[in-house]
């Protein structure tokens, strides 16, 4: 098959398309013959050389694809050959082939094309995992949601609109924020412009953050009493100030996950939860995938390129 | 009634004795006749200046006592006159009477006299709803609790043993260390000597903190993958910093809570958990009540300059 990889570390002309060894299905995995992958700052992280693979992960590129079963190993459950499907990747999505356990597989969600899905795996777990699952968003409550451009973004205003939240947002241009209030978002802030912590101060009840350091301390003035941040990316740096009085007189907390080194078990767990809650609400049409473009998979580099520039919205895939 | 009262803020010698008026119960509310009350740091605070009563609470300190039912309000369900109890207070418990509402009255456990239980409600409360509630501290994990001799200590290790978890504590004194050994603590550190974060790093699942800033870093040292630090008290500072490369790549979280300025819904779900999960542990025997010393109620001030000498193990008790 072939493949992105990444010879050396550098910019986005590191990556290349080349000849690799097909995967084959170890126990408890299925091979899928991908249509579509799509790209997140995970890769670019990784091709810079500040991400590794965790242990025993591919070092091909690519943590989501959609496509068609190839190949089934051992001790594999309720999937066969031929079924479409989306998966949630440790690496090795920009190829052609790529293994996966099974219970990282997901059905196609109803309404929408197998190139589409590839635009869900990494958006529906992390923020099913993390707003749901570990900051425990309930209707009514209120999240605010940085990057609301973003893939993670698009995704979280329509996932938390759809399960009765009222949804605030922050983003880097009026474009954006116009995005942001079709697909549901009741308030925004242009962070270029507005401090978001001054407009939303002690409203959030849920923060899902991208930023990390740079905005700990307006975060936590942002939360409102028995409020939690949730952080998962560190875009603006690790070592920030706590102010625990603050957090302590709010009753809140702060919360930091990553999906990619997570067990298999929690991975499972997430996966299924996704299929049951979240698949749902893209059948009935309540949820649609936000795709700014579709790029060859061999022109990888283009849409990493597109990715560092940030003037997209939604998801960037690569297809076969 | 007479009670103690702080007629200025300062040293233990402020705490006066002296004729207040009787507190009358409000609907939902009972008078307690006071048997015990117990002293808290926040009451050093609040003697200090530092920790006001929150709105609606009494100006007399104290947090908690046990006592029997002197008269009933409107809308009081499940409580008579001449019951023994003991209660979760906002203020007031250095007094001769209290009113408190009924959803923050309990039994008196099995096994111990009406004085005995005056050392409970708070560190029942405060271990449970944090420990038990927030972090969710599970059978075969391991639990970190700073200040081992302290009234919370002495409580979270034995309440943490009886629930099979693996007990670790820090402490002021190799005597200290040796109380909190007989409880059942595994192992511990006395800080005075070692550094906690170079024994414990990476064990802890959760972590009960009780400095706040100065231990920030070392307590994220110390979590476990999945870990979860609960801050209560502030003897350390309230601004730290916080490493959230650390905390994602543990995927760990930070929390920080009071009991006094909660809601009497959130107190009323408290204390009915505590009778429920924690009142049978004391009735067989599982959890005993740790007394460092009564003292007479009119003699507040001493029992104020025994706690901040710090040389106690267990609760300071006041008694009628």
């Amino acid at each position: 098959m072939r493949a992105i990889v990444i010879p050396e570390h550098g910019g986005p002309e590191v990556l290349t398309w080349q000849e690799m060894p097909d995967p084959h299905p170890a126990p408890g995995e299925v091979v899928i013959e991908v249509a579509a992958s799509a790209v997140n700052r995970a890769d670019v992280l990784q091709r810079q050389g500040l991400y590794p693979p965790p242990p025993g992960a591919s070092e091909i590129p690519g943590l989501e694809c959609s496509g068609v079963i190839a190949e089934i190993g051992e001790n594999v459950e309720g999937f066969s050959v031929g079924d479409r499907v989306c998966a949630l990747l440790a690496g090795g999505g920009y190829a052609e082939r790529v293994a996966v356990p099974y219970q990282q597989v997901m059905p196609i969600p109803d309404g929408v094309s197998l190139t589409e899905a590839a635009a869900f795996p990494e958006v529906a777990c992390t923020v099913w995992s993390n707003v749901f699952m570990t900051a425990g968003l309930r209707e009514g409550e209120t999240l605010l949601v940085h990057g609301g451009g973003s893939g993670i973004g698009t995704f979280a205003i329509q996932l938390a609109k759809a399960r009765g939240a009222r949804v605030l947002v922050t983003a880097g241009s009026a474009e954006k924020l116009q995005r942001c209030f079709e697909l549901g978002a009741d308030d925004g802030v242009n962070y270029r412009v507005e401090d978001f912590a001054e407009r939303f101060a002690g409203q959030a009840d849920v923060i899902l953050d991208i930023i990390g350091a740079a905005y700990l301390p307006r975060n936590i003035a942002a939360l409102a009493t028995g409020g939690r941040l949730v952080v998962i990316g560190l875009q603006g740096g690790t070592r920030g100030e706590l102010n625990l009085g603050t957090l302590l007189a709010k009753r809140a907390s702060v919360h930091a996950s990553g999906l990619r080194a997570r067990p298999v078990a929690e991975k499972a767990v997430i996966c299924r939860e996704v299929v049951e809650h979240v698949w749902p609400l893209i059948g009935a049409g309540r949820i649609r995938p936000v795709v700014h473009a579709e790029v060859p998979l061999q022109e990888a580099a283009r849409a990493h390129r597109m990715l560092e520039a940030s003037e997209h919205v939604g998801k960037i895939l690569l297809v076969r």
